[in-house]
């Protein structure tokens, strides 16, 4: 076999420095065996937003953006050099049957539990609507699950106007008997970002609501710590479903709807470690990044950061 | 009359949702009846500014952003659904006589003013040249008008070298007698943005002006509460004058003079609503957006938000 | 009723010169009385795309670019001025059911071409997708409808992998029975934009096919001579689709789908031109402009002056 | 005196070729001396402007792009190396009074012909509301001008709507009789960009007009040939006004007034070179860019490149 | 082994259409055989640029844009979908020591050359200085190198002033001995482009010289026919260095020397379509072309498309 | 001499208000005479980046960024207007010959401080590669030098696999015997941006590390007491080297290696702050500014904005 000096597969030719490895490279394709802790599954999709987003476009960027830090978390000493994260790939969309896209969701994060039971996916939107499907899966995977959302907005809206949407997850959650209102806290609503008929839904159905002005005068941590043992007590697993527009729109400029009156970075990196460390969280998703909005990808950067948080300090038995 | 389903006039046909209205819906033409309440003006002027300036552009885009906002301000369970808010639309511009275009602010301000006399008008920007026409109007209408201005800049230049400009509003106003220097509070002053001469100027005239270190160690609401009760002692109106650069450029990147060392988003907000609750205010003006210049228009974003929040919290007997 | 100086209502304070008229000002929007004429319909559809798309933005845009020309043709002398150009608005598209927004664009269009059965629709797509449903019940209102397709693209794709999408449209139409192959005659092929399988199927369904080469080769004009004089012998009535990415990059940077090798802007002109006096056309669309990609608005801008090229030299009877 | 190997003043420590002079280089700052051939001035005045324009920066940004061209000419191997072309600089505008920088082009470019009266100048806006107060200097200076323009547009707007601006100078020059209208030749006016109601103007006033249909079907150089034999016949001297928006928007993507339908650049530069070489230009400007909304300052480029062919080809005595 | 429905590995579940196949899936990693026909070579070196470069991003991208191409040329009716392009990959580069990327490029070059003697390499640059390196090893593997040069520069710098840089690559192989001046044409050399140093070392060296006026007065194919006839007179092998600044801005809008009075992308794809099919070509190299500078990419969509052209129409014996 | 009225030198006609004076016009070229106090030397060098990097355009920009602030510090009343900064203007660098740019950093820099031996120097960047140079000529110059690094990055990195680069600068310092280990005090190292083998590095060699959780936990200034306390006991000279990539991508979006997680605007200044009143700091860079990649310059304006802060609050003999 013949060979070239210098010569790498394509786009390869990146300069390697023996001390650095990028956490981009700790990602390991799924081999079909039975994986346990945290593996990735991007889900594509985002012709289901109330409005234009390119939502779909995000687990490449996130991906992409995993490739610009290294393995070494230097607060705790940890380096993951060593490790691997089971890269599950993406789920296949339909170019224009948005309710097959849906069921597919559904059924490839119903057998992917099924596969690998004791695995806690991170699912990378996407917009919003992805989390109808896999907090089903999660549901009848295991149990009943207590969910921590982190979101500028309720996403109740009702199914009636525009079909199952990134408005609806929660409301289809339970409407479909899924989860019940109680099982449910949202942190980080925001004023003049919903409306009153789904705030009431919420009330109604006995669903958790921390504004943002919450946040700021009991503090993320103490929220989460609330919220948490409250749900354990109740619930069987823990899922967090982040959606990055609970950030201010100086921190997450690439969200499709930004705003002001958000969270900053701190508090959420600060509230996603807590939760990585004692939240027993069983299952994650990462939404609403449009990589084609943002400056520089920071909304993907910050996302990749947050993964990488997530899985350094992650804990499954706090 | 004929018919043909799903038609709607033209860029109307977007996705209407039962549960959720804008507050840009809230937005109605006004009627030249007597209007009380607070009502919208728009001031598209920009050729007075110093640098290139397409600030003239703001009103339109913040009544635009106003509808990326819903009606209901969950923090107080208050929603707007039923209101409406007056828009008395924008005054016409000359193309190059630009005096002209200064005293048809003050005229079509003061005939407002006459013809709705309890109604607090919230002139949108242009730049910030616009309040010396304003507040004169307001003078000649209300009495001694007491005037909060947030803003990195004093606007206290000299008349001389460029005429009547962004820069020189409030000379304009005490050189016109339409105030004494001890009505006006200026907060957010900052460093390497102002001119000694002008600084000079301010203190010989009795002018309180807070800087940005003053704000970062009192805090930016104790500076509101004596500044308000002191201007009320001795002032019969208020009226609160925003110039969006007074914050940090991270968070109102669409300024035509961005910088450094700003005020941060939160705290800006928090004031308002204080002024709006606490204030008595009877005029606000939000200036200096150049929507040409902005990042996903998050300046103006921010401007329809605090207007909003101005709007609900408003109270006219506090 | 109370009036204010220079005030007019929001948005419209803009600079009037008396001699001055905008395309855009002759738009009207329908009274409901039956037309005749040319007549815009906005179809803003672009979830049915293949590769992500802001097409559905393109009817606002292409009418808002209206109002930067004028409705003075200098070179025939014709003024418009005292005209008006129905627009019928816009078809109003489900959030997420995507058979339904295709059904609403037939049903709309069927319905309006039974009520104003002499009126010439103009359609601005959206994606291209929107003519399956537009010539459908063109052919269904007026018999067998011969179409000149501008093109880089077959748009005969298979149904099976995708659904009915951009790439789909005359295979549609083909395989649904409104035409034959041989009512179809695309000009504007390019090299590296097909798969050979479709132009296999053109060529067994009698589509006829002009490449690039052939433009180049034998001319614009001629081509569409040899096309009109052969569909008419054959066709009660002519429909061009106009798939604005037929031109080269250089001409329309903002189509999702931009490459080299394409025909000019003056070519295209030209033949519209040529259509619209002895094409004796019924029905238009004009689609696949993104005006989230393109720059400066230049490809909804030259949709807007094809458009008013179209208008002023149309003639019913050639 | 002190030095410090390798150090250069700022901002001038760039690559130097031995063989690569920029023409940029080439300008040098007036001395106050009486100069003869041509000489720079920047106009940077455009609040004049009918819709937001930033081509005050076009003296700077073309002046820069003169730096991205060497000053050899090798078609004729004409090499500008040891020239110098006179900077005369800026005229100063004032901030806010208009009529006042307006009278101030005029008074200026009075006094530098006067001064230097076998200078030909090269005007830059600017806006083209510039030309009215050099060509009107040009009259005072050197008695009966022809004028050849390069235009989309007529600028012959009525002065009461939004007084002198950008839309009028020719007008102004007309009424105010610098010129009468015989002695106004326009190339390149454009459908849809212009009013009846100034073409008639145009025609009554004897204003000879060149359509972009002449251009595409007679040839830029046979009109410039009959032009300028007509012209030469009844004027003492010529100046050429080019508005950079003749182009078609893929070429000159930086106007504030781009679209579709224009001239394309080669035809421009020859036409501007057959001007050089035969047309006894005794005066030039170019205006109407504006680099804040140009791609890579393509426009301004373009502006450098026709001004460097110009100087390179100039001929007095043709 | 486990699986599940949907799921595809990372960034590959796109849309698979049964009738499309991408250029970009033709490429084939080398497996180390020895190949004949073309094979590609990323060179992603661009700090030896003059001005600030991007280009080293170029491999990248253009095998990115590949994939926005089919595999079939609908003008000859060739559908390359069976066929395979070897893609050798890119030429690692050293962060720092540019000395030590030139001669990579020539050792790894020489050895592909040598192990595949019969393959006709196209190296994706990178900047000009790569040519440089590639030819030299030609020269070294093939005898005597007859050079068509694409290019607005002559690339004839002196060596003293800068070094071995993006200006120099002709004048290092002149006097390095690997060619002489007879061997080389430069086509599309353009006025205000270059010194006259330079071009009087091409006079003095034989370099035969066409200018964008030559080109547009004699003919692209013309010249081409011509040169190509006289090389091959005295040449072993023929080579063509594609510098994509040949073209107009307008149309190369992404290379770092942007400039008007450059050829159309027309011209240049039939060009290189004459010399595929009638050049016997050896070697080509496509250089200079920053992706961070261009608009949606469109350069190096033009130079995948003239890759894929001058692939399909590549035929060894002319 | 000949004289015109309203003309001002090329790009020098703006507007110049009597009262305003702007930082820039502080910077006075360098006479060749002793200086001491703060002087500005640049130093565009980024071909030495790992990454694509237009660091060397940082300087240009910086300054240029000084012209839109003022000389009056408002918190302390202090006027800058009549002093003088000199600008020792910027080190030449060489195109291709990387090594030969930075021995003429070092060489520049030794020779400076030679010849004014009591002038502080700001040196502006580049990429970190230039502190290498800076801080061994400040060794040989000034005796044992104490560092205080601001940085994300620990630039500790071998120099095996990509030479001396902005990753190795304070590598070089050590092993090449300019510094020990603990003359360095980083502050600011993030999670998940070094690799471990050099925080080993830094360990083994007595480098102090402050994380960004140790700069949130404790405080800048107690940090910054700390440090500066240890360092000046057994160091001679203070030097401060300032990488812009300390802060949040929300504060400085322009730097090549922007992430989450970082330190925010007011932090850096007011610690900045205090080691101008208090650091006896004797020399200082700012690196790691890509203009190209910023928005509106914010980067580039708060380094000016943090120059002039430290200039003003500058005391020798704290
Ligand atoms: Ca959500
Ligand atoms: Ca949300
Ligand atoms: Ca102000
Ligand atoms: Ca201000
Ligand atoms: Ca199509
Ligand atoms: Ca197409
Ligand atoms: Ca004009
Ligand atoms: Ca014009
Ligand atoms: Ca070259
Ligand atoms: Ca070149
Ligand atoms: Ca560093
Ligand atoms: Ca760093």
């Amino acid at each position: 076999m013949k060979s070239v000096p210098f010569l790498k597969p394509a786009n390869l030719a990146k300069f390697i420095d023996r001390g650095i490895k990028k956490s981009g490279e700790l990602l390991t394709p799924w081999d079909g065996s039975i994986v346990s802790g945290i593996g990735i599954v991007g889900i594509p999709l985002s012709k289901t937003s109330i409005s234009h987003s390119g939502a779909h476009l995000a687990p490449e960027t996130i991906r992409s953006m995993m490739h610009t830090l290294t393995t070494y978390q230097i607060g705790s000493g940890h380096d993951l050099w060593g490790e691997s994260i089971t890269d599950f790939g993406d789920v296949t969309m339909h170019v224009t049957d948005l309710a097959e896209c849906q069921s597919r969701i559904k059924e490839s994060a119903a057998s992917l539990l099924k596969q690998c039971p004791h695995m806690t996916p991170v699912f990378l939107g996407g917009d919003h609507s992805i989390s109808a499907g896999t907090i089903a899966a999660f549901s009848e995977a295991h149990g009943k699950v207590g969910i921590i959302q982190f979101d500028a907005h309720h996403d109740l809206r009702n199914l009636q106007d525009g079909g199952p949407s990134n408005g609806t997850p929660f409301r289809q959650l339970i409407e479909n008997g899924f989860i019940n209102g109680d099982q449910l806290v949202q942190i980080g609503i925001r004023d003049f970002a919903n409306g009153k008929l789904y705030h009431d839904f919420a009330s109604d159905n006995g669903v958790t609501v921390y504004t943002m002005d919450d946040v700021r005068k009991t503090g993320c941590i103490t929220i989460l710590e609330e919220s948490v043992t409250r749900l354990r007590r109740s619930c069987d697993v823990l899922y967090v479903s982040l959606d990055m527009d609970v950030l201010d729109q100086a921190f997450a400029p690439g969200c499709p709807a930004i705003g002001p009156g958000g969270m900053n970075s701190d508090t959420l990196i600060e509230g996603m470690v807590w939760l990585a460390k004692h939240g027993n969280v069983k299952g994650l998703d990462i939404v609403e990044i449009d990589p084609t909005l943002d400056f520089r990808h920071m909304t993907s950067r910050l996302a990749a950061y947050i993964l990488m948080q997530f899985y350094a300090n992650y804990s499954k038995e706090s």
